[in-house]
């Protein structure tokens, strides 16, 4: 269901990086209308592929195996959204805060929670992936700019 | 000689278009704040080549044609920051403006002045060139958000 209440709505996609907190300390700083929510958003890998006992190309993940990784994925998940609550509060705004969690290829989980949540403005750090990723698909930041409807702010950490 | 006297600049690069004037009155409703500086950023292209009346593969410019590019050139710069200042008079925020003028590539002139102005955060629209030389050059806001250090805000016209 799309969110269409006419609350504005500034996206800050976090993630484990120094560089994504940046950004949401840049936006809290700059940018944060007293009026607006502030939406979380974070994207968790898409799920190992599960290979079958019979599948001697692949791996072999156990039961215990992909829970644990979905529990890993979870721990993550919170880390993250409590280390980006940290930075709300250290700027003592009193500012809505919402978590968004998505799973899937981040640049594309992106895009759509945007249009979903009828965002303002999305706000990212400069770098989502690591360099090989980067290098193989091209920057999160420089997808979601080429592809969102709403403005988009890239905050470089130096 | 670089800007380094503490000001915050906020450099908003306007072209004919209107997008850079939608990403400026965005920039004016939504980020800039009271004690900042706002930096219309215009930026000439450069000069046509001047071939002598020996090159005759070349096209003539007589001085009278290269004087007449010239007036051009100064109208349209004297037009873009003329209706950029009137937006920003529509808000009312009685903002410092300052102007800032380069000739070149679009791409390297804005990210230089950025450099140079010491710039918080640089402010535009998402299409600065026309459709063939965005698909030859890739579009000057992807190539100023890799290269510029500041976060970078690109602003879509829907």
């Amino acid at each position: 269901m799309d969110v269409v209440d006419g609350t504005k709505r500034i996206v800050v996609a976090v993630d484990e990086s120094s560089e994504s907190m940046h950004a949401l300390a840049w936006c809290l700083s700059h940018l944060l209308p007293s009026d607006a929510v502030l939406v979380l958003l974070y994207v968790k890998p898409p799920p190992p592929p599960f290979y079958s006992f019979f599948d001697a190309a692949g791996y072999m993940l156990s039961g215990d195996a992909t829970a644990e990784v979905q529990k890993l994925g979870t721990r993550m998940v919170q880390s993250v959204m409590d280390r980006a609550e940290a930075v709300c509060r250290d700027f003592n705004h009193g500012v809505s805060v919402e978590r968004f969690v998505g799973t899937g290829d981040a640049r594309e989980v992106i895009c759509k929670a945007v249009d979903k949540l009828g965002a303002d403005t999305l706000v990212m750090g400069c770098h989502g992936y690591g360099f090989m990723k980067r290098a193989l698909l091209g920057s999160v930041s420089e997808y979601c700019s080429k592809h969102v409807k709403c403005p988009v702010v890239i905050v470089k950490h130096q």
